[in-house]
């Protein structure tokens, strides 16, 4: 097995979700391999970084000089990850995928991009639009919507500032590690949000890695349907590609 | 606060719930501050080894040379930490520590011994006795004894094989993330084990950092009463010994 570096802390109950998924998924894998001892795992470094200290260095889209200190924090990590002698990294979270290029410009390592993975899955499950909920610089930045074209899928925000507030308030609350009705507050901008577009909006991308945890039950399902709704949990996705990448070539 | 170096995956289902605590003591530490932003975390980096690999590598007490290839792995992930700039480190893991001098010999930064904190402990509760539940080499090695007879405990295992093997049985289920019945076989092996000492036994130490989860509701608590029995949770004790020196010195 490949040995997985984790840009982990952003949030940590999203740093755990993944963690607890690769962990299973090794299990599963060498579930019948009759192996002496307890079941192997990947090799794994997590750097855990301060998410408070990134926060406050949010630079503003459009204006490339504002992201410096922000970029240099999550490149800084990763150099670690890549001195530690990891095979190839993941960033745990969704938001600094906006900086993805910046970030990652002149690792030796590959990292694995969450947007990327969860828009081959998207073109999988012949997705033709998708409703994006995240933190302020996923819905607004445009960079996922990107990503998402290149699989022919037409990716959006919530088209109001108050169903977006609703969206980071649950979030901050999930970064604590709880919330109430997380689910009905979620459905409720995801109904808003419906009613003002074609109507044939029923898919939609939980973007940030602590969303799912609002679905309780399903935050290790890859996709899952709840009232009516076809949701994308990103960090499953993206904890699945890693798992798969880190095994890769093994075996017969 | 000081970078934070966790050597874990040992298993992982501790790793968590040492992650998980200290992540919860900083946002409870940081509560009244009024920062802008997510709570602060302290900076870590995890190294998350293979547990199969150690698992096969366990080497015979009065053989210093059988533990060669055991001592050499853990060392050289704490030397990794080292090198990632950590300011001091913790082994998430009972077993491991009955090898501490040889594993951290040479290395620079502290590491923070579980032993150590749980005895410390043990002396702030004015335990007199206490029964050791761990893994074989935790049960078998007398070093853990060794630390609690500094502080004037004294620190014994199950006094018949079999009643060990119903532990290290519990133990590899918890390893796998799950088990029946745990706090109710735990609690049989303490009876049967008290029935052949000289019966004022009251005292357990969870010795294994897996074993506080066969007390639902109790993984988050240092010390905890069960059936009359006085537990004490290695895994918070040395997590809250962690967050404690990761912050010590720091505000007014």
């Amino acid at each position: 097995m490949k040995k997985i570096g984790i840009l982990g802390g952003l949030a940590w109950p999203a740093t755990v979700e993944y963690y607890k998924a690769i962990c299973e998924l090794s299990q599963k894998y060498h579930a019948d391999a009759g192996l002496p001892g307890p079941s192997p795992m990947p090799e794994m470094c997590i750097e855990s970084v301060n998410i408070n200290y990134s926060y406050n260095r949010r630079g503003t889209f459009g204006d490339e000089e504002s992201w410096t200190a922000y970029d240099a924090y999550f490149h800084a990590a990763l150099k670690r990850l890549e001195d530690n002698g990891v095979d190839f990294a993941i960033i745990a979270s969704n938001t600094p995928h906006n900086r993805f290029d910046a970030i990652t410009k002149g690792l030796r390592i590959p990292v694995l991009s969450i947007f990327e993975a969860v828009a081959a899955t998207c073109k999988a499950h012949g997705v033709s639009d998708c409703l994006i909920l995240g933190t302020e610089p996923t819905m607004d930045s445009g960079i996922f919507p990107g990503y998402l074209k290149r699989h022919g899928v037409n990716g959006f925000a919530p088209p109001e500032a108050a169903l977006k507030a609703k969206v980071t308030g649950l979030i901050s609350e999930l970064f604590k590690g709880k919330s109430d009705n997380g689910s009905a507050r979620i459905d409720e901008v995801v109904r808003a949000s419906c009613d003002q577009t074609t109507g044939k909006q029923s898919v939609v991308c939980l973007a940030c890695t602590e969303l799912p945890l609002a679905f309780e039950g399903k935050e290790q399902c890859e996709t899952f349907h709840h009232n009516g709704v076809f949701y994308l949990n990103t960090t499953m996705i993206h904890a699945n590609a890693t798992f798969r990448y880190a095994v890769e070539g093994e075996g017969a």
